[in-house]
């Protein structure tokens, strides 16, 4: 069996490391060309600058929505966990750069539930030979990590257990600087349960931003200390809060969390509605105490943590958080595919 | 940020409107261009007649099957309630067009599964952020108007609760104007349930043909009183009959359906088998007691309503309902995106 | 209604056989162009030599992978039993080859779940409208061959309850001529349970090569008796043993395969761990007791019969057989298509 480069391009036999069978890709300078996407501490500021001009360009007037950079490629998901918005978002980001997808969106069609681990790392590996990029989501802690030492593709850590959810950070930060022209100097303020994957990622990307963290958790749900030391080395600001009211006037920016159910790993999902959040987010209280520019941030979906009534308020840029999801999500698979 | 027209294309902004961003598609004589498809009360007989031309299209030498009107563009299938064949068949029928498709095929596989009715409006409305137009189907009685509301994309209603099931009763009229060259005319026998929602939908789009309406329900499952008023003052005839034998010569159509199950929202589900029909079409019925040219329409899959002995009679033509599925939505959909 | 070539090739008419509306897939001596993939017995010595000669050229160095040969053309999948690497070797084959994929993942997405088999006929029929080929995988024995008779498109048997699986057969068959650049003269030894499907469409193309079958059941879980007499009256030896130990030197390829759970029809699903294998293949094993180009196939995914200590030895061939199910498959289909 000859190694040719179809064969390379096809991708059926496992590469000895991402960007190992194409040298151009093997730039140490470029954090993205086909290199894995598991966790915010693979990126400086300078890297994160890259990704935020290529999302812009998907917004100028010179960008061809029907250019093709990705054809010919396959996104495989494998969500072991639930998803609707980033499942989608990487997979519709796919198919708007001329990809396509493949995968599954639920554990229970594979063979692989009732799996132990180990089954999974084969799963992961066996993925590899037929796709070309693999994003996946998993209930443990660190299961992308050990899918990228196995996979012969670049992996994309879509959310992992209480580990990280990078891209949706990417978006956060994106959003921050679309709205403010700049990430440096805003004060965030980071509601109820603090110890989700999406904020430690979030925080992990703030420590190279000359920015406040204002924390106001629910009782037990407050920041990993660890993190707050990092910060805190990194010469952030992190001020605890015990009330909304005088929190409220001193930031820029509020993002809402619900409290942790379905995303804590292992835990028997319950049919019993959401416990009403400590904190909510309403019109009222915004338009009382809330700055005019104040903006207001939510990983849907929302419990009862922010109310509906803010979405006709010049306060929401949720929804455009959202959006974001797509274009952040073209630019990074555009980079990680050296285009 | 600049809104330009690439932005537009790519839609991760939200429309103000169907059609807003686009004049050429507020044209108020198209019902279809940039239109949601929620309600057969939308079409007259001459947006019909549209419809059914644009079908006659594809079927004809001209068509050309290697054309892609819909390059580029993404059908999001939101589907909270089960389905194969009117999910597959919007799925295929974009495909054909040389669209993607994305989304879900069961409520499961989002993390949507035991929320509120307002977070499901949260979903649709950020679907509508990935994709070019966006089909649902949900077990609640009105929520694709609900979506409609949100979402910045077309909408289409593929079956809500007891509301209605606009693109089946599309197909249904299709298949008998290519049986009968007419509509007009034709004398069309319901039986069993028909509270069906599409059955509800073919009557809203019956109403603008001169036409006969046999009933032959089940006990309690009638058809909708003011449903029956309106075809009344449309000026059609809506006649009672209480015996299969008698009701077959003085008809053209059977429509037959199911039972209502899975389709009623709220009803726990059940792993008992079908009660049995209390009418069964079958071949020997019908052979004895059907005009030769009679047509048997069923919206699949069957129960116990109709025996598959029917499937070799010349009174068959629920397989060309099923088939006409794919070009009837190939059709509606070029119409939506103004091709 | 004019039938026309469009008509035909957009296929939402039923064909009356495979093969029937296109001539020049009516030639006797192809056994692939227009026909359904069920059994290995449909492919004798030349076929399958077909087959991998076609394999080989997509790694050769004159392969144009950004070729698309079936453009145009849509793959359905129906699973009503659950699979990762079988669904997604043939989805992304037909990718990669330039076409479109649908389906279904999950009986339970649909509203086959619960009906009876009658009604998975229905189904069948109904997905033969919407793509240009089927690719299912059932609990019953027999199903694809059903689906076969009422499909107008060409079915491939993905599995059949204690039926059969050729494609994972042609996927072994392809990697042991890749390893040996022969099939004849091999001496291959089938451990643990050999009741599976894949053991039985492998020894059923095995047929036709010279060489020896070895066998290593578990308790109760032995070859089909008439399996044995008909490779025996093929002139092959089929050699029982019961000791690994012993096995091991006489050999040139472990088959290890996990004992049937989830594989059986109507078992009901368990959630105890597998139990333990009475055969473990393991590194030490190996390294102490086979020949020196000893190789080790799997079906995964694996539960105790394989240890992953044999993952980092030569005698690992079972990434590739994994890695081998897409470019057989992406064969298979060409020539499937006639192309």
């Amino acid at each position: 069996m000859m190694v040719t480069s179809a064969m390379r391009d096809i991708r059926w036999t496992p590469r000895s490391a991402p960007g190992a069978d194409d040298p151009s890709l093997a730039n140490d300078t470029d954090r993205f060309a086909g290199q894995h996407v598991l966790s915010m501490r693979q990126y400086d500021r300078s890297d994160l600058e890259q990704l935020y001009t290529a999302t812009d360009t998907l917004f100028s007037e010179e960008y061809d929505a029907s250019d093709k950079p990705l054809e010919g490629k396959i996104l495989l998901s494998a969500f072991f966990e639930k998803s609707t918005r980033t499942r989608l978002s990487h997979e519709t980001a796919m198919l708007r750069l001329g990809g396509s997808v493949s995968g599954f969106a639920d554990a229970q069609v594979t063979r692989a539930a009732g799996l132990a681990q180990e089954a999974h790392e084969d799963i992961y590996r066996m993925l590899s030979f037929y796709g070309d990029v693999l994003v996946t989501r998993h209930p443990d802690t660190g299961a992308p990590g050990k899918a990228a030492h196995v996979a012969s593709i670049p992996v994309i850590n879509a959310g992992d257990g209480l580990g990280e959810h990078p891209t949706q950070a990417m978006t956060d930060l994106y959003t921050l600087r679309q709205e403010f022209g700049r990430i440096d100097d805003l004060r965030i303020l980071f509601t109820e349960d603090l110890r989700m994957r999406c904020i430690r990622s979030l925080l992990i990307g703030l420590q190279h931003y000359n920015c406040e963290i204002h924390c106001l958790p629910a009782a037990g749900k407050g920041l990993d200390p660890t993190l707050v030391q990092e910060l805190r080395a990194h010469g952030r600001l992190v001020i605890e809060h015990s009330d909304l009211i005088r929190a409220l006037p001193a930031v820029d920016v509020v993002y809402t969390s619900p409290t942790l159910r379905d995303d804590v790993p292992r835990q028997p999902p319950t049919d019993t509605p959401s416990q009403p959040s400590s904190v909510t987010i309403t019109r009222d209280v915004l338009e009382q105490h809330a700055g005019a520019g104040l903006v207001v941030l939510n990983e849907l979906p929302r419990r009862g943590e922010l109310s509906s009534d803010v979405d006709e308020t010049p306060f929401n840029r949720y929804w455009k958080q959202a959006a974001n999801g797509l274009p952040v999500r073209m630019a990074l698979l555009k980079l990680m595919f050296g285009k």
